[in-house]
């Protein structure tokens, strides 16, 4: 039998995490890294640092919902299965630590493609000095599934809730909105022309390996300005609502001012699709949506804010819209007319029942 | 549509999780108990207990792998879900504090069956104390998939290592072993003569309602005496195997000593099969394992220790065999036959393949 055949069925449980703690290397060893005890036991053994609250998520990846191996290489599915749980804890204001990683594998599946989504996860998490503590490896009979849990810490001053937006609140985006939806869009065949090559891996890029914004929040918080803070897995509509829905106010936003890329138009005008639809109600863009004080002199403190982030990390921050007294969301068209803006964005269940 | 028909589809997201909030009830309810944020953000907020350290596992049930929804109610199925999780934490000795709940949904399954899952977990979660503060619901295109992750806290001197046997140790067991494999024989059918009713729920409960060693593990971590432990969801072979594996030592254990109830033995009898293979290799029993020092005076400690885990638990514990120098575990048959033991167990992958 050649390596590259091997199946999972033909090594085993233990070996198969023998070799993917392996393809792990410094990611699975967490030596002063808050890791007393790491993968190899019942439980993992972590010791947060001093005075920090901890902060727990997990975000499940299930093939034929979230995922479809023909668009996605194994090394982008790993990568993205952390980078949507690092997004969380980065919307909270937290610092990612460590991650635990379920899988669900069917026997068939081939040992490398299992390490190549390792070496997906392992990338992601060097990046940002994550260690992998643990985890559950079993056979799956139906799809492949990937569900990461991930913990981090925050200092008590440092955490932004989705609770906190105030009257007036100036609401901010980072980066470009609607990219993952137009590269799933493309990947999904209905491109009508060529796209150039560039707006092509800048748009798949979105979709398929998406960049959480860990650095940038951080920052921001660090300002002191963030009232309350979500990131945009759920599409832009969705997050804001949730955020005046926790928050007890309302929203106006101005079409106008979302922020897209040339790439995105290009796409959308391309198949006749308004751009807007996916910027507002496309999802798992990544990018975070934040509040912070509006009052005189505002403009100016969101222009510092904004040019300290580019200069930092190279992401843009855009002003979208203010925070209302009065619930609901409202949009602003160009023209100037004002419609409600439904929460939308997406939903499971429901939107797989049609 | 009756109430009682209302599928997952028909209701969204958002409006399922309410409902599962409401069925959780106090359980998702933390004020007081180390929760400064449940489920409703981006992540959970926790602050473990001062000078504690955390722990971190997970464990993932698959429909068509680890269960049968004709064998198994839902009820149960979420109980055992968070069972096996809690298992783990006590293994290492400590104190199971919060829970994510991961569920991956069929669109077309009753509501009600999910809320009768949250409600095994909820019941198990208030007996112990545990509070379920996040999670990730999503719609499944194929299995119905439920990945709990557990988090727990235990003070540093309090730990049990899998790593910590020493030679001489005596190896201990709580309970009976291979009870719920008979329930698993029972549930495939395999039965050739009546059970009496009360052998059959003792042994379909093993299966289907587990029930984890949270308290007997604190019990026997705060005498002292525990160098080494771990639970029994592989197997009594595979777990002394990781023990001493993990240890750099070896063990002994005798045949005629491994406990087993008379259900069992009246279970295997039934259909010919040598219940001691259930007790080695069955696997699912959330036993504890573990190893005390050994040395002149030991039988009266064992003793002692029995009697007050039987006083305060109603748990059994029973001495099994010792730890040797040298590697590799050995079963003593009645007759004086000594054999290596293979690590054999339940084993992902490989199982799956035959």
């Amino acid at each position: 039998m050649k390596v590259n055949d091997l199946r999972v069925k033909d090594i085993g449980e233990f070996s198969l995490i023998e070799r993917l703690v392996e393809v792990l290397g410094p990611t699975a060893r967490g030596a002063g890294q808050g890791v007393i005890r790491g993968i190899g036991d019942d439980a993992a053994i972590l010791q947060n640092s001093p005075g920090t609250r901890i902060l727990a998520s997990c975000d499940m990846l299930l093939e034929g919902r979230h995922f479809d191996l023909s668009y996605s290489s194994p090394r982008q599915l790993g990568w993205k299965a952390l980078a949507v749980n690092l997004s969380d804890i980065a919307a909270m204001g937290g610092r990612p630590r460590w991650a635990l990683v379920n899988l669900g594998l069917r026997p068939e599946l081939k040992v490398s493609l299992v390490e190549e989504i390792y070496a997906g996860i392992a990338e992601l998490a060097e990046e940002h000095g994550v260690i992998v503590v643990g985890g559950d490896t079993c056979s799956s009979p139906g799809q492949l599934i990937i569900d990461i849990c991930i913990l981090g810490e925050a200092s008590r001053s440092g955490i932004a809730y989705r609770s906190g937006a105030m009257e007036n609140d100036m609401i901010l985006v980072t980066g470009n909105l609607g990219k993952s939806a137009a590269g799933l869009a493309y990947l999904r065949g209905k491109m009508q022309l060529q796209l150039e090559p560039d707006d092509r891996e800048e748009l798949l890029g979105a979709h398929l390996r998406p960049v959480p914004r860990v650095k940038e929040a951080s920052l921001l918080i660090r300002s002191g300005m963030v009232n309350a803070m979500n990131d945009i897995s759920d599409g832009l509509a969705s997050e804001l609502h949730e955020i005046v829905q926790a928050s007890g106010c309302g929203a106006r936003i101005w079409a106008e001012r979302l922020p897209l890329s040339p790439s995105t138009i290009k796409m959308a005008n391309s198949i006749g699709v308004n751009p807007l639809e996916w910027a507002l109600y496309g999802g798992e863009d990544y990018e975070l949506l934040l509040t912070i004080p509006g009052s005189k002199g505002s403009p100016l403190r969101v222009r510092r804010l904004s040019n300290s982030l580019k200069r930092a990390t190279g992401t843009s921050l855009s002003l979208i819209g203010r925070i209302l007294p009065f619930p609901g969301v409202e949009l602003v068209y160009p023209d100037g007319r004002v419609e409600p803006l439904a929460q939308g964005g997406y939903n499971h269940f429901k939107n797989s029942a049609t």
